[in-house]
């Protein structure tokens, strides 16, 4: 395994974990790889979405780069106790951005290290969902994404995204307020919208801009996707909105709405849970089913061009 | 195991299978119990979605019951060279009257065979998940119940339903004339509204009777539903609206949209495949997801109940 | 799917689970079959490992035939509290002799029932372990067998035979009187030698003919074997000559000896377990590993045959 | 995950890969560590027994040590076209020295890194099934150790070790010699007992000293041993002797003998498969009872400190 790290800029990095080509003695083998954007209200990146994903996946035999994107939070403090420091140029469409420059040094790093560049998928989780889903309905809208800054040239065509438990607007303080179970994950509140929006009170256009779901188009590449329905975070209605109009264009979005569990379980096993109710053997059940979907997307393509 | 047949009437019956509740010496253990309706248009019952099934969940723990109901065809034969025998009294709700006589009997029967009456879950497969959501929407519903010839004191309450690529509305030619590759299924189109609603022509107070998606209402057991995303005869955008309307009234309905496979798969394992066309590895783990299902729902309420 | 039971004499029995060899319309598919004999000491039956194996297997595309073989212990008993009522008659060769007639019936049935007879497999556990391995090391051996009252011809040659944590000697008092742990089982030792041998106090020849492991032959068909290492009823030093003799004489003998677990355990999952100590989910990978293994040898003959 | 490479010598080094304790945020676990010895016959160390595996237990929770040993082949070449360049000092005890500077080397970063040297398990195949093996019987034994000069007090105390198709002699060349299917392997052949030895023709005392069968002791930790008992390279036999004196010894082996199979699978999975023939789903369920296994074996050592 080959690991590479590029910083993206002083607060933002890329590592990549490359699998050794040759599989055996003289047989080589070139793996689809799989860029992982963890989640964290936009606040900053959880551990358990992070080492654990990208170590699961490549021991099913994909490359994966970590997105070290950029948080309002410099430094994750225990909100309980200790104020933040923040970083108020950390919002959207910062770490859209940031994804869109790691795919260009991917190709800066494909002729070197021989990556396939046609056999991409992006997994993002929560907010890391808003990041992945955000790229699937501008990668190829030029203008918008002119108009952001981003250079749309970098973009490239994906196989697929996986959204797990995603964010799909910026309104995730609504849902927040009312959670019943998960309270402590209200202390995020005074920040949320700054980290997301970079204000306290965004407007009607900048939360239109920020609703995906609005802006679903025939450009998004095949969906996987899986959300606990006892969610408190992300709401379930948007997930089930993002399935329904995916359906209606005719793009494949599998769908995984699991009854037990709740939000930003990660891999749902034991592996980074803090205690059992970390676990849910029901939802676990999605990282073998994303590997099979990913799996079948690879392999369509490929023959598909040969 | 215990086998007990018992005739609804002349062309219907039932097969109840029960586990022993001895499982080791002196030691009892009471079975919850699954109802099983297969598929098959109304015209059949699918072979595959039977006694594959039923051995399935027996070797699982549940209890089974085979529901032999009555279909249009007297017997199954290869429309490409035959005309069936049809039977024109077997149309709905004959069907749904004949899975509320079964819970009668399970009644009668739950005194001598210690049956635990509180711990039912009802299956469907494709028409048969017409049965099944019939009984969802209606059973709570002694005046319709009535009007259609049932006694709605026979009803039961469920734990759960589980709906297999449910027919969930009577307009199942719509879907299968556009049919493009499982092509072989359009032989049913002369017969299916006879099948569904008894009649060639069904008026839109039927076709709105037999819609069970505008009758969706709050006494609707929870929901386990799988269906791919490649079905060609029943509408996934139905499945949706099932899935959605159900989040919408608080109803938990756990999904799995699986982006491989076909319809009437079954189990979509090797053991009821003609060839690999009829296996489907993603498909198959809603056994395996189903059952997490049902025994979270059995046990929620065994301590509920405690 | 069709029962049939069959009695062998007035205290012994079987029972045949015919699957459906029409697994779809038109669609016609021959299982192979599972002959199991549950174990118990020669004392009764073992419960757990009947009924709950029977259906795993059935699930998984074997009929499966079990055998209701006569035993000591007229009807099992509470020892603790009660004296059960013995058959003087019942112990060895009484068993091999009754799996023996099974067979014939089989061959009776397979006209009927067009079972393939070619496609034979035989489980057993701990005593039931000792019916299965008699039968594995005599079969071929027309002399012994007229000798101790069987007609050889009415043997078949198997596939492969299963051994659950089998009793392989009739020294079975020797381990039990050791027991450290599982206490509760010492309650056997006044009825054993008389369920095994037909004696308390068994000769020298008596235990060599009863000494299994001494008879290893090279018409031994291909074994598959399991057992816990912290069994404390039948010996692993055993199963460990079996599998080296085996080996030695270049029969297959596939072979898994667990860590954890102890004897009894049956499925070793939670199915037929009174409580957790009754599970173990290492041993409880053995289904599945025996089931690979039977498809294996099941393919390899059809194929050879073909 | 840090990843930590350390050189032994000019030929020999080892990549320490760590998992970041703190699994969520403010939540620290200390991990399990597995020290990975791939094959290679001595001459060359195997691509798909040191990669794909390391990932696999990592990804299981598992820091893992990849031992790069000395092997007699400087550089990997295709021995039907080329003539290695060979290291004549690259023989035993050289890999068994280095293991043990391994050893030493995590306890200096032990302190460091904070990983836990009490919960310490130990993966060998083939030829690196040796120097796990000759570890396991010389571990505590200074006086020999000393001989070969290595320093016992370097060695820790190992909770297990892991033989997959393990090496337990120095008499590899009398099985390839005969093998039938595998035929490649017999290149090896010139080579092999220099690669061993240190000599074309070793002694009876060089024999017996590699022999490690004769020196199994009561200081051997549990082992974990796999096998396909169609291996035309180690002997099965080697492995039973193994198991068997272990059983006498009152050790803990877990043994799993599989039917099917070849030498040399690894994972026996697709992750690192040239071809469907280095695939075998039953062998490939090592990965899991292993994990089983040490996870039982950390879990009894941390409860019983505690």
């Amino acid at each position: 395994m080959i690991e590479v790290t590029r910083r993206l800029n002083d607060r933002a990095s890329l590592t990549l974990y490359m699998l050794d080509q040759e599989i055996s003695y003289q047989v080589i083998k070139e793996h689809p790889t799989l860029i992982i954007c963890p989640g964290g209200s936009y606040l900053f990146r959880a551990k358990k979405e992070s080492e654990p994903v990208a170590l699961t996946f490549l021991a099913r035999g994909y490359n994966v780069v970590l997105l070290n994107y950029t948080t309002y939070f410099e430094e994750r403090v225990d909100l309980k106790i200790d104020v933040p420091k923040v970083d108020s140029n950390s919002h959207y469409p910062q770490q859209l951005s940031e994804l869109v420059q790691t795919l260009k040094i991917l190709k800066e790093l494909s002729v070197e290290y021989k990556l396939d560049l046609t056999r991409l998928f992006l997994l993002g989780f929560s907010a890391g969902g808003h990041i992945a889903a955000s790229y699937a309905v501008h990668w190829n809208d030029y203008e918008y994404l002119n108009k952001i800054g981003i250079d749309g040239r970098d973009c490239l065509k994906l196989r697929g995204i996986l959204l797990a438990y995603p964010m799909l607007t910026g309104d995730l303080g609504d849902m927040i307020s009312k959670a019943k179970k998960d309270t402590s994950i209200k202390e995020q509140l005074p920040y949320l919208n700054n980290a997301i929006y970079g204000t306290e009170q965004p407007t009607l256009v900048q939360k239109e801009e920020l609703n995906l779901i609005h802006q679903i188009n025939k450009t998004i590449p095949p969906t996987f996707l899986w959300q606990s329905l006892q969610d408190e975070v992300t709401p379930v209605s948007d997930s089930l909105k993002w399935m329904v109009k995916l359906t209606e264009l005719n793009i494949e979005c599998e769908s995984h709405f699991f009854g037990s569990g709740k939000h930003g379980m990660g891999l749902a096993n034991s592996i980074a849970a803090k205690n059992s109710s970390d676990e849910d053997i029901a939802c676990s059940k999605w990282v073998e089913l994303a590997d099979l979907w990913m799996k079948r997307h690879d392999y369509i393509n490929i023959v598909e061009e040969a």
